[in-house]
């Protein structure tokens, strides 16, 4: 069986981010998405509830796990007997940077592969700091992340001012 | 009439940006240049004095208007009643980052289109955060910025030390 | 009067191309496209007919003229007493080239000035080389170009086998 | 059951695009290599010669399929009802040909996802192209591709003078 | 005498480093390696301990110096009598930022000239943060820095919990 | 005794290829300029021509050689017992390229370095397929070429009408 980990902060997950885990899991039997922990004051959100508003974006989806992580990443895929990596491309500087980390990864453990996956165009743009900036704003943003999302990303807005 | 923005931080403001200043003002009736709060200890100066700094090098031009700005961009613009926003291009890093900024405020208002300039290829390695460096470590920078951000940019050094 | 040029081979214009054209047309008073003089064999469609075929696609809008060219862009831009040169942006590869091209005009004359555009995302991937090579493939590209150029692509390919 | 389709000209193939076959294999149960039908002035090898090539130095490999190929790749995809393309990727060039390729493909059959998988790093400035210029110019080329390839290489080179 | 300098943060020097100081000693006479003050809370090993693991790891190499740097690298150039600056090229965001320093620096003084030297592929993943980040997991570090970097790593990682 | 090799098609050489020269002398005691053979219909100038137009450019300077060359770079350089290669960067897309081919003649032989250098940002936009461009325009290339280079130039243009 072909088991996937998907790693980010997912601070907030986005509607790109939802894409990309669709699109993974028409590829892989399972994929587990790995919620990066963070020091608390470089986040909006907990790592509790960056693990919930993803789980509650895919609910029903059983192929599909959420998990909190930390460590090292490719320790964490032997751990759960994954062989892959799956990560998000969209830019020139995403590819450098996922180059460099890819390359890493497989210097540390080689029987794991990590594939990459392209966000629909329409999602090109997003990223969840752009987001938090256009939410801080006052800006609309429910074009971007799922409504109870957006509805989590106000009340923590509020919370700051 | 034809009015664009041209936001940024202006920590201080350089060569190169009155350098697109000035090619902007060939091709648009009015532009309005918008400089961005930012928290006082990310930046050297304060936002008053970096738009009286703009002020004094672009004086007696009276096409162009210097504003403290916050919040969203494209709602600024909006405001403004201004249909364009003027962005420089240098890098290829510059691209991408200008790229993803400009499709996001294009979805957020599709009424405002983002115009880039290239500046004068004597300004292509200019930056703010590269001027305040080599003034830190004491360097010449006369040929960077006008002469008053010198005078001024020597006081804040010092006041730092 | 504020008047660009935009140039290319168009062969054949495609909804990328015309999406620039409807933007550029929102910036400045007049817009002469300025389509390039080719080898014969390194084209599908003859220069009249790929100035036919932008005519007829944007039709009724009378701030835009359509023209054969050749020759050194900058000089022709004079010629037509335009002060701008209009160019899309997609891509770090189209940077680079736009780049180069826009400083050596920028040498040329000085006083004419590039302006860079960005297409809808939706039309990131488009260019006439692959909507072609589809089109010889047997492919659909009914949603590349508008519907009469995909009628005499479709009669061009046919010519061709 | 997962069938992806990894397509190329192969003239010839090279250690690197071997590599990846090999790491696809770990990803997908069944992989049909696609070899690209080329005008006969264009390419050092038949498609013939370059089918085989790829057959001989993947002798033995059950899972794998190689085929001459031509027309569009996700209209020959669908008809070997694969669901994945697979595609190395190497340089920031690579990248940009690639996203525009896979987001045609995309538009084109949204049911065909395209993977990328990274080359060893032992092979990242490997390409046909070099590896034939070595060959013309009597340089050693055993450490860039199998040693049957490396025979034909030397025989080819040596009729073409 | 050919003189160059090499600086940089080296926190701590990886098996990259070393390799571009051992390929410059094959192009220059005398290599003068510049280790740069930081604030404290930035590192992780202080500018001594910093120089001390670069001044064991190439012990016996006679003509390098490692010396601790404060200020303008082309004045430091300036007051050594090196004539050159060296800097490692792996990726293009390397790229793109060493050439606006490059610029920057030969404008400040156009008689240092800046060398740009490429690592052996087997590091171009290979840097400082890295390398931290892995040892602070408590992965695996030994292929990418000497012995007795990795121990001092090792106890600096420990000493942080 | 510090030789280097720095190899092109020149066709025709620019004051950008000059300034490299230039650059390079102030590194090397002793530079080989190798002229590329290519394919008559490929080039306007033979390379006889391409030799002489540099030997005239660089007359008086007698640590500089200019020569034919066909044939493996590295081959060449082992040849005439060259330890460098030198190399203009100035585009990312520049970059890739000569990272490939650095790569591919470090592994044809080691013992050769590949030296990059940074032509003045004067001639960032320059290179010899645009220069042409312009001369077969009719447009002015005495800022780009010297005044014999550009007299051989308008000759061979008219030659081809």
């Amino acid at each position: 069986m072909n088991h996937a980990v998907f790693a980010g902060t997912f601070d907030p997950v986005t509607n790109g981010h939802l894409d990309l885990m669709r699109r993974a899991l028409r590829i892989v039997d399972r994929l587990t998405v790995a919620v990066a922990v963070r020091p608390e004051k470089g986040v909006l959100f907990s790592q509790a509830d960056r693990v919930a508003m993803i789980q509650e974006s895919m609910h029903g989806e059983t192929r599909l796990t959420v998990e909190p992580f930390s460590g090292l990443l490719v320790e964490y895929a032997r751990q759960r007997k994954a062989s892959m990596i799956i990560r998000g491309l969209r830019f020139v500087s995403d590819f450098e940077y996922e180059f460099q980390m890819a390359l890493m990864n497989r210097r540390l453990d080689d029987g794991i592969e990590t594939l990459f996956l392209m966000p629909s165009e329409a999602h090109t743009f997003l990223n969840s700091t752009l987001v938090k900036e256009i939410a801080m704003a006052g800006g609309p943003v429910e074009s971007f992340v799922p409504a109870h999302v957006e509805a989590r990303l106000r009340k923590a807005v509020e919370a700051r001012r």
